[in-house]
């Protein structure tokens, strides 16, 4: 039903559930979805730092998971949650606010 | 910026722009990023098929597209987009609703 890439991960996309929001994207792999199903707090797979990774562990700033969506083929998830506090390491309220956009409906963003 | 990954792609998560709904997420190389920056109209780069879909062109279910950020790290991109009748092959409003959940807060989807 999940389709693993050729590393075992799946991408998964965290929307907050108030707000509709798109947070986030990170890796999981079966444990790692395992995890998050069993806690509900989602729990990712660090490629960088090759370890799993709940979510705001460190931080604070936790996603408690009120969904779990594969997309149509399986290869994606959407997981809608309540996200406590910014999203990004940043400190951004999500990751794709941290960066300038790339195009945008005003000439200046 | 972008950060694509060994394949030269980099996934792009496509939300609704009137309604926040997360309708799919697919894959871009640079090609397809620049041809959907200057068209507005989202490509992608079929992994399966290898080459560039127009989102749309056969189904007419097209996605104009308002705004496309970078995440903190340039490894995915959102893109804010209006779409033209469902986003899914299948026919369902979005991909994350062609299969069932994994979880929810109901005990039955």
């Amino acid at each position: 039903m999940i389709q693993y890439n050729e590393q075992g991960l799946v991408p998964a996309i965290a929307q907050d559930r108030a707000s509709g929001r798109v947070l986030m994207m990170a890796w999981m792999d079966a444990t790692a979805l395992e995890r998050t199903i069993a806690t509900r707090q989602a729990t990712y797979w660090s490629r960088s730092r090759h370890e799993y990774w709940v979510k705001g562990e460190t931080s604070g700033h936790t996603q408690y998971v009120h969904e779990v969506r594969p997309d149509c083929d399986g290869d994606a998830l959407l997981l809608v949650v309540d996200q406590v506090g910014p999203a990004c390491h940043t400190e951004a309220a999500t990751c794709f606010e941290a960066q300038p956009a790339l195009l945008t409906d005003q000439f200046a963003d």
